[in-house]
């Protein structure tokens, strides 16, 4: 686990030998079982994660009923709102699958700039990017219908489609599972012709 | 306008005066009309944006029709997504008012990143905010109808409502502009009952 995350963050600074050990004496590595729940609505969290292994999904309980927001995969990060607002959280995140994660705390952080000033560094330029993301796919939600949303997935993110229960999918894209079926058939179909 | 710049900064770094009096050799004060395209679809552009005066508005251009996706507003940033994908641009950046922004390029960043570290701090800790509010604004815009996210705005942004044309509201809302006027009626008539 320790190459997958070291890699990672070569992307963005480069560390030292003595720096990646020291970086592994925070001990940040989790495991956790599928359906785990690691926040919840009204909790008071300070935890971000980044994932190694496995996905999670953020979901609000509306009126009784689930409504998925998104799903994080391999390399992805989560700062969930309630860290940075420092308010109860309004939403759940949940394990979809096994997970290995790197949990992180603001007095980690803390330490880490402290130790390694050019952590600063990684961690503005992993935000500015999550930033963009976040946008670019807020963005494509307002601009699209529900079958260009299911196709712009299928195109950026196959193998979400695999993975995740077609309830939290459906919910995912703004639409009831029967519509989602509809919209599926309706594309073999073009695909076939 | 320095005190305005000076006053947000100091929300998340103190700067000393002399690095006060380097940072306004930058230059970075720009005032633009009203109407002023700051970027089209299909530029390759670096520039970001903080407004110290006026509103921004975030366009795409889809089938011929204008769909709004984003208001900016006094002490807001804009880091377009193209500038950290480094891609041509997929929407426009349109001046709703006359504007009083700060400009800010990867290369102004990476001088004063140089002369002045700490502004890594600052950049991380407003890219980590921006983020939480993207993330929020999302997942409301997502769990809401059209008509909770009136309200939402009317709560949050109150003077939005008055700031923009009502045809760019109703399509940043997700709606056709007589679908706002119902939802308008709609809400009056409650308040008067």
């Amino acid at each position: 686990m320790e190459n997958i995350i070291f890699d990672f963050i070569s992307r963005y600074i480069t560390l030292t030998e003595s720096e990646e050990k020291e970086f592994m004496k925070l001990n940040t590595f989790k495991s956790f079982r599928k359906g785990t729940l690691l926040l919840k609505e009204g909790e008071l969290s300070d935890k971000c994660y980044f994932i190694l292994k496995g996905c999670l999904r953020s979901f609000y309980i509306i009126d009784g009923e689930e409504k998925t927001t998104e799903f994080y995969t391999e390399l992805e990060g989560i700062n969930p709102h309630c860290v940075v607002d420092k308010k109860p959280s309004r939403h759940y995140i949940a394990c979809v699958e096994d997970c290995i994660l790197t949990i992180g705390t603001p007095e980690m952080e803390a330490v880490m700039f402290e130790k390694f000033p050019k952590f600063e560094i990684l961690f503005r330029k992993l935000s500015e990017e999550l930033l963009a993301k976040s946008q670019t796919s807020f963005d494509d939600y307002k601009t699209s219908s529900p079958e260009q949303r299911y196709l712009n997935l299928q195109k950026s993110r196959p193998d979400l489609i695999q993975r995740v229960p077609q309830y939290q999918l459906a919910s995912f894209l703004g639409i009831k599972p029967p519509s989602l079926s509809r919209i599926r058939a309706r594309i073999l179909e073009k695909e076939k012709s």
